[in-house]
């Protein structure tokens, strides 16, 4: 299961295959799906239900109602909810009437349907596409256009109640999919805007720092200093100031005391908010029974969007590599938006929200295969190595093997893994057969063996 | 439950103040959804569920699988394919890249992906919301967006097996749905091109021709005659034979035998295999169950897209007027194409196709509803009447009422038909209370009365 929670976090690879068929395919007679999309046959479709089957099910049990909205918006709906995001709206030609956007998530239609509705209280979950020009799209093993599953609790409730719900839920539908280990991190806007003024950074770029801030996931914070010196024109003593802080994570405990201990952190209205906000979110998840070690409080989760004003949390997917957990791709993510009701309400009634968003798709993830393959066999002494590339072209790869004389490659894929097995490929011969999956080890040893004489 | 299987039948009419409300609603704030399109609550969502779940639950006792294709294809994939309905499909705008449109029905994308797959044989529906810029939508009761369910059987078959398959999966489901009475119109497209070869129509004014005649479901014969005429140049004489035919319907049998008592249709190569056809349809219907009331043979029907070959059908839900049974709305609608998969085959691979599309919307239609109320009045004595337009606005229907000093209105939308009630509308005073619908007559009497005195 491949995930695309978040724009802005790393993805588990897709099929190299699946990948070029498109870009590669019979460009004669355009027989392809657009760029970034795919169809889903019987087996992927029945696989994804059974998926969402499970996701909706936890939805349920917390009492949450389906709704379904328009796949496109009025354009000014969308204009100014996603910061640096909003240059990948797919916007529909303009035919003669509305001027329409495909809707990039589905948290502002639902912050649009309760303004709209007049509803001051709901908890509604909605499963449906959304679409993203992400370029280029399927060499960072992105789709254009994916599923998510939402879940948002709107209306004025006590502090984090809410909130812990909804990392509970998290916990529950991962812990539901069976899909090993994960990590939901956790952080605040307030928290964050607090250090952006202790850090002195002036108010009106706390959206666009805060943008900057939210790269550190993939990029070294060397760069990401140097976007916010050169192209945000901030102070280098700010930077350095707030990269102190971002380099903190821990448990939330530790984190917690580390802010605590911090005179200017707790003289500060906006990250002393946030300071309590988070303890009494943490209290109550461990209250709900969330494993301490499924959260985890980092102060450089900064999420994407515009759209967040107080706790937000993102859920990674963890792989063992070696000895580390390492992770391998962002799966939900979500937060606190207490004014985006009020932004499309006549009269600015605002409804405070709070939700999650989790992507599913059903592919499992093949970064996470490819490392348990690569641990089986590196445990059983076979010579082997992979590409580091998240997402390697599959020819290139092949190339790859040809020159440093690699005989045999394994090659695996959505379909692959659905059906539990590999393909191994002769590199010289180019023949191909499937195998288990669990004989992995055992027919790759027989066939170097062979080879070898 | 209104319906939009098809964008050249009628459909039963929405609420009227819904359809009102996104156009006459806070302009200054844009908060609306698009023109055409609507959002589904958690009622209006939980029902749908509920009657996708009847329509899945026929399609998977039939073997069915289901599959997903993206949302948008290249637009040529659409190129074509719908005659003089292309104009309504939805185009993206050009923001570098590939030219895309939204889907306007499953069938093409599910051509496509048959040739792109390099599938020989498939059984397979497919649900999800397909996307016709029609105009203008609301007031002729249209929604732009809305959902389709269909169903298709690809491969060589004998001849007629799987088209009366679509035909009694059609009855299943409607009465499954239990949508009232209903017929399902069947004819052949073999049947109407050699009618046009008898006529003297031109081979290349065939589709054109078939366009006019597909106008008959909505516009009287001289009508479609005029424009047969005077837009598609036809000569009278062949207008005026082609009329003739078309007026031609009844049950299977009847029409059978008009059709094979008629020298110059079993001459014709074409009118023949079509009857031919029919009649082996109309066979294997019969031995399979299907009540022969549900069927009509009806020479007018045409359906409007151009990729059909062989045998298509309509299915018409019925409502009683006095003692007459008319139709109040297309709900489902197919056909055979054999030619569509091997328009999108690189080698021109030829994969024969029959399907059956239905449209479902969780909205019991308005029309059926307000001829029920109408007769139950009239039978009770009480002097009441309608708007013959299908969807007059309703503030004129109102304004009406004053003009005519109609003291009391009755209004229905789809909310107040889910919950067993309508509104009882005190024409003067303004004044609303909901009622049960079931306590119409009697409520209606006790007011009348009372205004009276």
């Amino acid at each position: 299961m491949a995930t695309e929670a978040d724009p802005k976090a790393a993805l588990i690879n897709v099929s190299e295959l699946a990948a070029q068929l498109p870009e590669e395919g019979q460009k004669k007679v355009a027989l392809k799906v657009p760029k970034g999309t795919r169809d889903y046959g019987p087996e992927q479709t029945a696989v994804r239900e059974h998926v969402l089957g499970k996701v909706i099910a936890c939805f349920k049990q917390h009492g949450a109602q389906a709704i379904d909205t328009p796949v496109f918006e009025l354009k000014d709906v969308l204009t100014g909810k996603y910061g640096e995001d909003s240059k990948l709206i797919y916007d529909l030609k303009d035919q003669g009437g509305e001027i329409l956007s495909l809707r990039y998530d589905l948290t502002v239609p639902f912050a649009r349907y309760v303004a709209m509705s007049k509803i001051s209280t709901i908890k509604r979950y909605h499963i449906a596409k959304v679409y993203r020009r992400d370029n280029p799209a399927m060499t960072r093993g992105r789709y254009r256009e994916f599923y998510q599953c939402d879940f948002d609790i709107a209306g004025a409730y006590d502090p984090m109640l809410p909130d812990a719900e909804c990392v509970k839920l998290v916990t529950e539908i991962l812990t539901s999919l069976e899909l090993g280990e994960f990590v939901v991190k956790i952080n605040h806007r307030k928290i964050l805007d607090g250090i952006f003024e202790i850090c002195g950074v002036p108010a009106e770029s706390f959206r666009c720092i805060c943008s900057s801030v939210d790269k550190l996931d993939k990029s070294p914070w060397e760069e990401v200093r140097t976007e916010m010196i050169n192209e945000k024109h901030l102070d280098p003593a700010a930077a350095d100031a707030i990269g102190e802080f971002v380099k903190i994570k821990g448990t939330s405990e530790e984190v917690l005391n580390i802010l605590k201990a911090n005179e200017a952190v707790m003289k500060n209205a906006n990250t002393k908010e946030g300071v309590e906000n988070i303890e009494l979110l943490v209290k109550y998840c461990n209250l709900m029974g969330v494993d301490p070690k499924h959260v985890s409080f980092d102060l450089s989760l900064a999420r994407g969007l515009d759209y967040y004003t107080g706790v937000i949390y993102e859920a990674i997917l963890l792989a063992r590599q070696k000895d580390k957990l390492v992770g391998v791709g962002s799966i939900a993510g979500g937060g606190r938006y207490d004014t985006l009701v009020g932004m499309f309400d006549p009269k600015g009634r605002h409804v405070p929200c709070v939700g999650v968003s989790i992507g599913v798709e059903p592919q499992k993830g093949l970064t996470e295969e490819r490392l348990k393959i690569l641990g089986q066999l590196w445990d059983a002494g076979i010579n082997s190595e992979h590409s580091y590339k998240g997402n390697a072209k599959f020819l290139s790869q092949l190339q790859y093997c040809e020159d440093q004389g690699i005989p045999l490659a394994i090659v695996i894929g959505g379909s692959e893994i659905e059906r539990g097995v590999v393909k191994l490929r002769n590199v010289v011969t180019k023949q191909e057969e499937e195998i288990s999956r669990n004989d992995i080890v055992s027919e790759v040893t027989k066939r170097l063996a062979a080879l070898a004489n």
